[in-house]
């Protein structure tokens, strides 16, 4: 039914209402910089009567690293819950508008489309604040067996730990993953998300996760240390292939036996980092259904990441498969 | 009532939906490069359906020029009509969020807000589709005779020529502006704009305007020729004073009695010129009110233009106040 699809991700489906501000405003509204977290309808609404101009722009993790597989011309597909409204036309447009497989119903009662309202401080770090609305209602019901089987990767976001149906969709996906022949990758997604989620990641991670990405301050989390060399002698194995992305310092790909270290891509000034992470796991995607080596696929994390910091935004504002050649 | 305010705007609310394409894209869709032109709510939605992933920004020339004013610091207000939709509470939060004064009551029948999808070609021309909706339903009852009085300036923009009871509600706004001691100033807006309305245009300028901007095809348009020495021999002495501006060029400022060469900023990489005649009339009248020289004010328009015209979108992304110091 479904053509051969690179990557399936599936993700709490949002849009972003990005806005400049700076770290005073950030701590005056009592957000720790840098984190996600997330908030009520009413608290959303608050907190956007307090904040500054904003831009609006198709978001969610997945969604993000899913646009860039498609930007370097892989084929992908997504899986994610929004509503028939205003911001749910908006992701839906531009996701397929990017040739992008999307076919998950939107949900029909009750619920807004979801949002993250995401502050950006003047050194480019962003602090996001996450209205779930029908992202909430992903259900297994969503899932679309042969579209998840007919694909060589599936990408799954910590972030669907938060809706509790979500995160059975989420164990069904995995399980449909290993039930075909298609690989299943997991991001933490963030700091506080690790904190949340720490004993389940784990167990996912032992026994259904085949490449994990983090960035260093959530790999350390999940390995309950402050040092990443630790961090990454006790995750060592625990997924074939797993990806710490470590900002300017670029990024370090570990498996059983090998230690790749990977520098980040020079960026005249970094705007806004805002899906750095989702981004830099896109290119990486692209080239491993490719079957590029891992050093070449962290190349593309690299390039991938270093559009996406160089201006407001998540999602890629030029095509990668250019910048990468 | 109202306090003082340096400058109201008059104009069309909309929201814009910003889109990367090429040059051949354009064509395809039957677009001239570089104007605007109205449209339907279904051929919107026909264009959005056909065009790449997009942004999502407030716009609207006089509301980005207003918005260029708060932003160097000036006590701004906005009069424009947006329905009570999604899009019509961004614009709103957006405007107001700037510390403008926007009361304007929303629009609530049948309409849904006004939306212009722009195209932007890599050299960073914009072409604008423009669906009016609520902005269309501007009348002469929205205007607050107050606040336009109470002002030093209104800024009208001439695309308020194209519905019908928002042209009435231009010239009821410029008699109240000179039955008070406010200024009355005026874009010519765009290329095909004046051709529209030409001898409109001209009587007002003659009888009713202050001060007047356009770019160099806009005066020779208006004033039929295509040398811009002879457009602006024949402009001279119509308003007090005529700003025109010329891209890279600059702008050049022409009294009854003067002319003044305004050099462009230097910019690094033209992202997307949407906004740049906006936010030079923005600088310019700032400059203005606080009775600068027409020469200051020429240079913080041409700020305002390259902060512009410098990222995505025609809203500023940083304090002009400090730009300009």
């Amino acid at each position: 039914m479904n053509e051969k699809i690179d990557v399936v991700g599936i993700g709490n489906a949002l849009v972003d209402v990005l806005a400049q501000t700076d770290d005073a405003a950030v701590a005056a509204l009592g957000l720790t910089k840098g984190t996600m977290q997330l908030v009520s309808q009413a608290d959303m609404q608050k907190l956007y009567a307090q904040i500054g101009p904003a831009v609006e722009m198709s978001g969610g993790s997945a969604a993000n690293t899913i646009a860039g597989v498609a930007s370097f011309g892989g084929r992908a597909a997504y899986i994610g819950k929004v509503a028939d409204d205003v911001l749910g036309k908006v992701f839906r447009h531009d996701i397929t508008a990017q040739g992008i497989t999307f076919n998950t119903a939107p949900h029909t009662v009750e619920h807004t489309s979801g949002c993250c309202i995401v502050l950006v401080t003047p050194d480019g770090e962003r602090t996001m604040n996450t209205y779930l609305g029908a992202s909430n209602a992903l259900t297994v019901a969503d899932l679309d067996e042969k579209l998840i089987q007919s694909a060589q990767y599936i990408y799954l976001e910590g972030y669907l730990f938060d809706p509790p149906e979500a995160k059975k969709a989420f164990y069904a996906a995995a399980e449909m993953a290993r039930a075909g022949d298609t690989k299943v990758t997991l991001t933490l997604s963030d700091l506080f998300c690790v904190g949340r989620h720490r004993d389940d990641f784990q167990k996912l991670i032992t026994t259904h996760v085949d490449m994990l990405f983090a960035n260093e301050q959530e790999l350390c989390a999940q390995y309950q240390t402050d040092n990443l060399d630790a961090a990454i002698a006790a995750a060592r194995g625990h997924a074939d292939i797993l990806a710490v992305t470590r900002s300017e310092k670029g990024a370090v790909i570990i498996t059983p036996t090998e230690t790749i270290t990977v520098s980040a891509q020079p960026v005249a000034r970094v705007v806004d980092t805002t899906g750095a992470g989702d981004l830099f796991a896109g290119g990486f995607l692209y080239g491993l259904t490719q079957g590029m080596s891992l050093a070449e696929c962290g190349r593309l994390g690299t390039v991938a990441a270093a559009e996406i910091i160089s201006h407001t935004g998540a999602r890629p504002q030029t095509s990668l498969a250019r910048l990468a050649a």
